[in-house]
């Protein structure tokens, strides 16, 4: 059975995607990732437009079964957390207009499960990743990592149910 | 000259809308105003689907002029704050996508501008928003007022620049 999961590390400035296939048995293999940006002073709802675009897109392009985005955790920048929560909110909103299920996890859960350590610094994430992936250089820009790192967390943590189905 | 503004009190349980007419010389006029309510336990995805409809909907039977929306303040309990800021996130969306402009205020800003008082009460901000519209009884539910009051603050912080127009 294979699965396609797009991964969303979100962001008003900076939203990162990556999508893997994953088939039983086989290597999984990343379908494409990136970042969605938008220029400094780029006024919120234009940048939340470009999301919303993007996404959109994104999704009409590759066809994912399911979506995993990361959430988030109240020990970070407030001011920081409301803009990611827009993004988020936008993100959502493109995941359900497509009827895709959405999986959520806190930036804790997936550093676990692709480490096995919660605090696992950003290089460690980013090997993890490649390593998991097969790829010869890890993944550039760091939020197109961190899309990756979402998707490879929800088929790792969903994968018993998948092997028994 | 004539505004027609939509005022929004967001939230991902409960989104209070409200659009308000602006004439010169005369009474401010309601046009109309309510909410947009989700059972509890409604997922996210659809609450904020349900966002994203019915504010294209009002926009696109009201064809309000500009939108002013409830901004966050960061005193606010911060799990509250998470999903109100994704509920404006698509609204704000949804906003850009009319190409409307769109105004934010603090819940301090709506205070003092409708009575003065920065600490006002709920029952006072309800009987202001009344009073100013000239209406028989204070609008309900409480998310509907609110977003009058986003509307009524729009108007009156940029009257000065309208009357000069």
């Amino acid at each position: 059975m294979a699965r396609r999961i797009l991964g969303i590390d979100p962001g008003t400035g900076i939203c990162g995607f990556g999508v893997v296939d994953f088939v039983k048995h086989k290597q999984p293999h990343m379908v494409t990732a990136g970042v969605v940006t938008t220029p400094a002073h780029t006024p919120l709802a234009d940048r939340l437009l470009d999301i919303y675009e993007s996404i959109t897109q994104i999704i009409e392009e590759t066809h994912p079964d399911e979506v995993s985005i990361e959430k988030l955790y109240f020990n970070q920048n407030i001011t920081t957390g409301i803009t990611v929560a827009e993004a988020r909110g936008v993100v959502i909103l493109v995941a359900r207009q497509h009827e895709l299920p959405i999986y959520e996890y806190t930036p804790l859960q997936i550093k676990q499960t692709l480490t096995g350590y919660g605090r696992a610094k950003k290089k460690d994430m980013q090997e993890a990743v490649r390593q998991y992936l097969n790829m010869r250089e890890i993944v550039k820009p760091d939020d197109a990592a961190d899309a990756l790192a979402a998707a490879i967390t929800h088929a790792l943590m969903t994968r018993a149910a998948y092997q028994s189905a």
